[in-house]
């Protein structure tokens, strides 16, 4: 903590300044856009973008992560708080504020608990279908402040912006680099230059507003944006605390899981130790903050993050400028935000989210394992059918619902000696020579409560096709762990088998594993031996048959 | 599916016949109790006794599991109801009929889906903890009827015949047996004779009742039981389809864990194939006929199943006698069970679930793997702190919890080069040489998302610590498979050590791993090769860097 600050070096401020005004003029329109995701009024997002991000630089691990308001948390949060208050009131700000404590605390808990493997509860196809359908939402979510009125009707004045707007975005994003490049401008300075799209045109809407009065004419503006620091806040809700806990942790889950996420992909790019742990305790304190700032609830955001990185941005000291340039916006009078088009805000998220559509990773799924493309698709699904805090349930039930059912499918070979050697191979694979009174089995798994049922299925069905097998050999060479259920299951199978006078035995046990096992009752129960290797194991058991 | 009644030999009668009559010997207060646990009148648990078990053994795949009513279940109806309706009302009859329906359709969908690794997603510590808090729960609340009061009250004539009941039970379920073989009574018989001690106690207690007129002096009694078989029972409340949705499909989870767990114990002593897709058939096709049946949600029985076992019962013909002698019971006069007391209905129920209070589990979980006797102790907690319909969820996660975080800490051994032999071994066992210009590291578990944040981490981590490693070599021996998550993680990783110039190699990929990878773009974007052995790789990485 705060070891940046310690050996900070003089070289690293122009990167971390220059970074610092460009994630700044990222945030002002993204935050105020963010916080009309989750129905609060436009300043909460820039109160967001404030506390947060500096209270992250001080407690998290990502040097370069952007900490703020986020598309899909902000959607959470609206959607949570919906039916509990409407839209725009002040309980729902009360209430959102709430949430982000909720879930800061939450994340505090886990990150002091060391609970950072819960990053691994979503594999990667679940997290990507959860953003596509998320982006999905918030993008739909979008359309009538964009079109100024629901569809099919539209009012033209603000449908003409809105959609001016869109189609001008996407221009800068795909052709403003390029020109500013033409222009003479540095690659990576032009890439950078046209991440300001979104302020620009936010600034040149709100000008045309304003000289020709379209707010008059039924466009929809922001309205008065209070000026001044955010003040304390310590209102909550209390009848409202045991409604939040849920959607509280849910949360908690979605905004730990975003931002790991983003820092993943920035550890790769600069490898960085990334220490799961310490990112739950940053994002917790910042959550913690932004209720205190009378924000809502912040994540890392991977789009945020990789400008501020490519901006140049070495240490956490980037996020502290941002936050205090935006301070100085909000100290700065803030009349003229008052005629921010809503639509333009609309277009900004619209063509934000669209950069969240990846279909790479369905494709990739696709191609290479089915289960998992259709745990894309169903996450996906149900992200837009149910919801998106049902989503992440769903997401949770698919990702340990395609782990189990791989489980459950464990690889057994049936093992035969190749003729004149120590070797014991797969029978399916190579000519290798079995014995009927030795039944010789594989497994190529771990043994835990996952793959169990069907391990002890898969020897009762062997022992059926070998009726005349007197000893069992389990080769445990490919074996690194066995869980409690697998040591009952183990010890029940040795009952069952012993009561059929057939012995069990276990061969190349590794030595962890035997460590462990030694631990138990298992070995001396055990109806047979435990042998070095499966050679020793087959010697001694056609030996001691022909003594016999 | 009905092989068994094509294949039926006479044989077989004798056993089926007497096992029949032993278990709805047991049925009948069993059936009455639990429907009391449900909150329902006692003939609903018998009316869930008598179709439910001829329906199973039409489409069941375990030839001695007894479906029927079951503790844990009732008291999950039970707990789902109660706030739906009063308890003994209409309409609490009619939910807790349609959730049956709700579940058994759930049951029979996932059957249909072959989705039997549901049964997996349990391990064994959390089903005993779950087990043993739901034990607790049904037990606190047959206090009151024990008592005739709530505790500290109590009403002396109904509490002297409930704990004497108690005593009663508890002497027959430990000197029954062994006094009848003294009476010269063979062991086994007398063993499954001892099983019909709560039935004896019911008898006698009722008598006594009758006799004594306690009903009159303030004694609950069970109240008249219509005579006559079920009707077909359709009434559902439409309003509450949606209420009954998740703790359907919860309650069905349940059933199937609970019946899996009795026929895995039935399949080991006989050696049975057990078919967990059929077992979801018949189970959900069973909860359907007892909704039509006007009764409650089933499930195979542990306990009552090792009696029917125990007893000689060879096929399912054993379940359909029983239940054809609970038809006759109903059709013959009932008029006397209307003196049946509580408190020897809540006598028999306690005594029953203390043998659900097993702690052995607990034991061997704690000596063997602390993270699994924690996650017993937890889900024990939260079914009594939580309820029962929290503990299933709080029983799920801690299964997948203990899971991940043991999988996001693989085994990684750096490899070193046993000297003068082509033998790659864990450098911190083996006295192995290594080359300052080549990292060998072999990870001992499969790739999935669950571990990919630990092996890069891993990975970054021992590169830091060889900083001249220009090559490194991932030993793929142990690895059986890997998901998309972890192909992308491995690409990431590719270009991560490509742009710092340092090559990425696999080296002993299993067959069945190689064929996944060549679906894959992995191969050809290899920044490095493939290499058949570790010695191979070494062989030609050392002689390149001779050459270069």
């Amino acid at each position: 903590m705060l070891q940046w600050l310690r050996q900070y070096r003089r070289a690293a401020l122009a990167g971390d300044a220059g970074a610092g005004v460009v994630v700044a003029m990222m945030l002002i329109p993204q935050g105020m856009a963010y916080a009309l995701v989750a129905g609060l009024p436009p300043v909460a997002g820039l109160y967001a973008s404030i506390l947060p991000p500096i209270v992250y630089a001080l407690f998290g691990s990502s040097m370069t992560q952007s900490v703020g308001p986020m598309a899909i948390v902000s959607l959470m949060t609206g959607a949570v708080i919906a039916p509990l208050a409407p839209a725009g009131s002040g309980l729902h700000a009360v209430l959102a504020a709430q949430l982000a404590l909720v879930a800061g605390l939450v994340l505090l808990l886990c990150g002091i608990l060391r609970m950072g493997f819960l990053a691994s509860f979503f594999s990667r196809p679940v997290m990507s279908g959860f953003t596509v359908g998320s982006a999905l939402v918030i993008a739909y979510g979008q359309l009538k402040p964009l079109f100024g009125a629901q569809l099919p009707d539209y009012h033209l004045p603000s449908a003409a912006l809105g959609l001016g707007s869109v189609v001008l975005l996407v221009l800068a994003r795909r052709y403003l680099s390029p020109l500013l490049q033409r222009c003479g401008m540095a690659a990576s300075r032009a890439e950078i230059a046209s991440k300001l799209g979104p302020m620009l045109v936010v600034l040149g809407a709100t000008g045309l507003v304003w000289v020709l009065g379209l707010d008059t004419r039924g466009v929809a503006v922001t309205g008065p944006v209070p000026s001044g620091l955010p003040q304390l806040n310590l209102a909550v809700s209390q009848e409202h605390w045991y409604a939040l806990l849920k959607p509280g942790l849910l949360l908690g889950f979605i905004i730990f899981l975003m931002s790991m996420s983003a820092a993943q992909t920035l550890a790769l790019k600069r490898q960085e130790k990334l220490v799961s742990n310490q990112e739950l305790i940053g994002l917790g304190a910042a959550n913690v903050a932004s209720m205190l700032s009378g924000g809502m609830a912040v994540t890392g955001s991977l789009s945020r993050s990789a400008v501020n990185f490519a901006a140049g941005a070495n240490t956490p000291l980037a996020s502290v400028i941002s936050a205090v340039l935006l301070a100085l916006a909000l100290v700065a009078p803030t009349g003229w935000l008052a005629w921010l088009p809503l639509p333009v805000l609309a277009a900004t998220i619209i063509v934000a989210v669209l950069g969240m559509l990846e279909l790479d990773t369905l494709r990739t799924a696709w191609r290479y394992d089915r289960a998992d493309a259709l745990a894309w698709a169903v996450t996906c699904i149900g992200v837009l059918v149910l919801g998106i805090e049902a989503g992440v349930v769903v997401g949770v039930v698919l990702s340990m619902g395609t782990l189990i059912w791989r489980a459950s499918r464990p690889h057994i070979a049936v093992l035969g000696r190749i003729a004149g050697t120590e070797h014991f191979r797969n029978v399916d694979r190579y000519p290798a020579e079995t014995q009927p009174e030795m039944l010789v089995l594989r497994v190529d798994a771990n043994l835990f409560f996952g793959n169990m049922e069907a391990v002890t299925g898969r020897v009762e069905d062997e022992l059926r096709t070998h009726p005349t097998a007197r000893d069992l050999v389990l080769v445990m060479s490919a074996v690194n762990s066995i869980d409690t259920t697998a040591l009952f299951a183990l010890a029940e199978l040795n009952a069952s088998l012993q009561r059929r006078g057939i012995g069990l035995h276990l061969a190349e046990v590794k030595g962890p594993v035997m460590d462990r096992l030694r631990e138990s009752s298992l070995p001396e129960r055990l109806n047979g031996k435990i042998f070095l290797s499966t050679a020793i194991a087959a010697d001694f058991l056609h030996s001691r048959k022909g003594h016999s």
